[in-house]
């Protein structure tokens, strides 16, 4: 299917998937401590992991022989999914009651000032708010919708 | 749980339910063009709505009285999932082969030129990589994982 959104939300979009995500960005490492602050059965967790490795968001090392234990880190295509975790949390923080402030600060490192997530222009460098953005299609998904559209109105017209 | 994440996965972190938000920034409205553009049945459209209605990031407007027609609308709380949705976008673009390249542009209206998602130091507006980030947990957040762990491990030895 030509669809984006589809694409990275069957890779991370679960919301177990999530949760093993911002574990990662936390520093979370060993199978015990993400069953520990998920509160997940091993087997919904190694599920996961298996599915994040499949999909090449985590690879798996071994750290200790005897008896094999593994740790979980994030590879280079994981940490691209940064800028996910930090727009659900800016979402959030905005749009939740936290009486004692958010829970968790994202920082720059050294400068100890908050990060921020900027919708900017590629040319002008601008910050863009969401009203003036256009979404543009591609020919071929264009073309894709435009016959799921005639499909479904076919299909009811028949039923 | 104080977990951002969590807060923001249950509202929004279902793909079915961002299959529907991303139709709703692409510009559909009418709930017949949901189910043609995500070939969700009536009954799972119509619960995912109303979850999305009841965490006010929907709201669903009478357009016509005979027979009752109603279209949805992101309300501004569903607007501010933007940033969410275009880095999702910029994941999947550039971790999947899209031989036609993206399906779907984002751009600066008027100018016409990409619009790309930037973590930005707030202080020194700096663009900041992933690895220069800190993650700091507030004293609440702290406490309760802390209790998570220690429950944890409790437990596995009592087992």
């Amino acid at each position: 299917m030509t669809c984006t959104t589809a694409r990275s939300v069957d890779a991370i979009g679960d919301p177990w998937t999530l949760m093993i995500l911002k574990e990662l960005f936390v520093g979370t490492r060993k199978f015990e401590e993400f069953l520990a602050m998920t509160g997940m059965s091993p087997h919904l967790l190694s599920m996961r992991m298996r599915k994040l490795q499949k999909n090449r968001i985590v690879e798996r090392k071994l750290y200790q022989k005897k008896p094999r234990r593994y740790e979980y880190k994030l590879t280079r295509k994981g940490v691209d999914i940064w800028p996910i975790m930090v727009a659900l949390k800016e979402f959030s923080d905005r749009w939740t009651e936290w009486p004692n402030g958010p829970p968790l600060k994202v920082s720059h490192t050294g400068c100890g000032h908050r990060i921020v997530t900027r919708m900017v222009c590629e040319r002008c460098g601008g910050v863009v708010p969401a009203w003036d953005a256009t979404v543009t299609l591609s020919k071929e998904m264009a073309a894709e919708r435009r016959e799921m559209s005639e499909d479904f109105y076919r299909k009811i017209r028949r039923a």
